[in-house]
């Protein structure tokens, strides 16, 4: 019997927040994971500014009191000075997963030469996985589209639910002996 | 009206600060953006040896007092016990990109295996962003021809120039939201 | 003349130190050894658990007791709370070198999406240069052929012994300057 898969997602934006303009970034992340998975899961969404500590608060609430498995960010990774999603992630890191960070700046450098100034980072707290994601929506969709294959996987080896997916969107890849047989 | 773009190029090596024999990178770099740029630029050069303390002292000095909008060092990257550039970068930043390392290391990988040795870092400090490239005028070429089309809008983000560059040498790559008419 | 390389080889697994499953790293290690280097060598094998503190331990006494130039940890870089590998490496380096282990992921990337999950690192402790390969025999070997032409100049430039490969197996890739006539 599966858990249900817990997913926060955190849209992190002063202008969203305050209002001045939609959050484009909460729809899209639905929409890919309404696509993408098979097997059960809901979500819990938050949309807030880009204050460090605040963002601190909310994963570390998300990840510990909530029961998350998997947290995504979006908004907030670049060079400017109130881009500070990366340092709040890596404050509440217990591990960090170097591979996040190369492969989504190398996925989105397919699309843009600027992708390189993105500051993204992927890390676990407790039986949770975070990770940054860009704040366009294209670029949510571009990055989950080329880095998801991989999360089902890493949720198993830090005690997660047994995440399933829609093949014609994305595989989940697993080592032989990590599959479960088809239902 | 356009500001002045003003670059410090920082040489670092024990032999050419101590005369050995002659640096090679300050006009490789010089070369480089007299070459590339299109707006008002003017730069502010340092030769010094492998002093991680002086390294630390000159970047702070160029970006707070000279008010430098982009630094960069040339040598000092590699994994010998002088070679100390990247751990004064680190130590003056205020946010670090990891974007520019890891593409600079799989530019230069494209030319010679050992790419891979190189330590080099990038960086923000207050309104300058302060870049390692390699040693060698061939390397430094190659380098800014990889990776130069992200600096303009990491520029801007951080509150410094607009700078404009010779399209047949390297184009300056922006979201649509952040281009300027052309004049 | 040339010193022999000694080259300390770590196994890092719960299991096969109890006894549960046979080591297959060290094997996998000394193999693709034995068949690269054309250069006297010698190797330190070691098969320890999970341990941060006793890894961080046995890499200290290898580099600093034994004297090894190179040595090689396989497993424990996963995601999973057991997996202290990168940890217990950082932990004692004095260089972190980022270029192994983002060219360490995108070699494995080559073969497998879940390489975005791995930690390894590499860096240098004195005069000795310390790598975390994959667990797998097969990953082992993907992982050397595509990252140890870098090696040799490396050990070179930490103050190690000359090394030379069978260049139909793999090429020790040194600039002009650093190369030796062949014997």
């Amino acid at each position: 019997m599966n858990t249900t898969l817990k997913i926060g997602l955190v849209s992190i934006s002063d202008r969203a927040s305050r209002g001045v303009y939609r959050d484009a970034g909460l729809p899209a992340l639905q929409e890919w994971f309404a696509r993408a998975l098979s097997s059960p899961w809901q979500s819990i969404t938050r949309l807030i500014p880009d204050e460090q500590q605040l963002i601190e608060t909310m994963l570390k609430e998300l990840a510990d009191q909530e029961g998350c498995h998997l947290i995504l960010t979006t908004g907030g990774t670049g060079p400017a000075p109130r881009d500070v999603t990366p340092e709040a992630t890596l404050a509440v890191a217990h591990k960090v997963l170097p591979g996040f960070g190369e492969q989504m700046r190398a996925v989105s450098l397919r699309y843009v030469p600027t992708a390189i100034l993105s500051r993204q980072v992927g890390v676990v707290r407790g039986q949770c996985l975070i990770l940054n994601l860009p704040g366009q929506p294209k670029a949510i969709k571009e990055t989950l589209d080329g880095i998801f294959s991989a999360v089902p996987y890493c949720i198993d080896l830090i005690g997660g639910p047994y995440i399933e997916t829609h093949a014609e969107i994305i595989t989940a890849f697993r080592p032989k002996s990590a599959q479960r047989p088809a239902p």
